[in-house]
């Protein structure tokens, strides 16, 4: 499943509709989301620090008017996230939580409460990068056992290994460790896990003219290849989006069929 | 490594080179193979029905005098190949062997006996492609038993798992089983291994104006990350070879570098 990422509250536009409580500038880039092949709205709120109920409300409202996609509900702010699923008419995606505590704390109790998805990071207790896979998969045992002391069903995780920008220092060997997360994690678990990864990230500081989306495609499929259920990308990087439709043939049970690329050149 | 496979003597230019024993479209072929990014050259000499040791002597010369690449002997002619072999001043690789009689009772002892690397394909004894990772696993264990018996050290292979065409009935599945095999084969033979893979064969028969080279990278990239060690495809194909190139990158030891890619444009 493609997961658009570009709806950030942080865009010019976005910021001047929600300050003027405007839906249109919201429902437009939704519908061109959409039109990119997005399966899924990411409405990235980041720590709505100012009315977190009210501008969650109306971002949540707004966006669901625009469109029938499932919606991901991403802030860290457990007030905002509260708000949104109690503004939601369908049920949201929420993203997400890790082992800091007030995330575990606020925001695990309201996917156990509403019966939702939650993606969850394999992040330490600070909510800081693990190192290593080793470091990534104990804090995937520790996410569920975390969730499933307050009350969340493990069916409802969808785990996040967390992908580093290769622009660290030690960035290269780190998006190694997560391919390798994503294959031990489900015989660790003992069952089988939904997983999402935040693919633009993996590109963030790099060098102005970068062949940034050969790089995502290489490592998204890369990491389909290792299990990956979901990614969250822009939806307007096209070479990107075809990687991820020839990732999704590719891995298709059903026969390969070169008509889902519609008339892209070879 | 990336090793061209663009070198096949049905080419017109190149059969007319053979025909004139003129050396000169060969050289030119390679400099541009070279040029595009190439790190070895497959010399495609098919059977080689007519004249094979005059026919092959006069390629592997005419590609050794033009490049200091390391070529690969690729014919299913045994009587072609050690002309190849005998012709050589530098150590080829050869294009190779599998379970068929033939193929053990006349090509692996010259590489036994010239203590050359040879490329193994996972076939049965017929020479047909097995229908799943099972399949390509026994064969590839009955490759090494039967190579070994011939006096050939396991090191010197360099398996090929055999990439399907998309367009075989089940060639969505074989794909996966493709890379499912490179994935278990160290574990099963208990050692590292090094592949290779055809990657054009992904593609054949293939509609026209189908996006070739976006499914070639994705799946180039998913074969890497199960463990490829070495593609062998278009080095004409851009797009392609920008993939490859990323997945270099990507599973590289050495920190990841922006470089590599020159100046292409994001």
């Amino acid at each position: 499943m493609i997961v658009a990422d570009n709806l950030q509250i942080l865009l010019p536009s976005i910021q001047e509709a929600m300050a003027r409580r405007d839906p249109e500038p919201i429902a437009r880039l939704i519908r061109q989301m959409e039109a990119a092949g997005a399966e899924a709205v990411d409405l990235n709120a980041g720590p709505c620090q100012r009315n977190p109920e009210q501008e969650m409300t109306f971002l949540v409202r707004s966006a669901e008017a625009a469109t029938r996609l499932p919606l991901f509900i991403d802030t860290a702010n457990p007030r905002a996230m509260a708000a949104g699923v109690r503004a939601a008419g369908r049920p949201p995606i929420l993203n997400g939580f890790s082992l800091e505590p007030r995330k575990l704390g606020e925001i695990v109790p309201l996917a156990a409460d509403y019966g939702l998805d939650i993606v969850g990071y394999l992040l330490d207790g600070e909510g800081l990068v693990p190192p290593d896979a080793q470091g990534r998969l104990s804090a995937g045992l520790a996410l569920f056992d975390a969730a499933a002391a307050k009350g969340l069903s493990p069916e409802r995780i969808i785990v996040d290994p967390v992908v580093p920008p290769l622009s660290w220092q030690d960035g290269g060997r780190q998006v190694r460790e997560v391919l390798q997360t994503l294959r031990l994690l489900p015989d660790l678990l003992g069952r089988p896990v939904r997983t999402v990864a935040g693919l633009s990230n993996l590109t963030s500081g790099a060098p102005s003219g970068a062949p940034r989306q050969v790089v995502e495609s290489a490592y998204l499929a890369m990491m389909t290849a290792a299990g990956l259920s979901m990614a969250l990308l822009n939806v307007f990087h096209t070479d990107t989006m075809n990687a991820a439709r020839a990732c999704r043939e590719l891995i298709s049970e059903k026969p390969f069929s070169w008509a889902e690329f519609g008339s892209t050149p070879a």
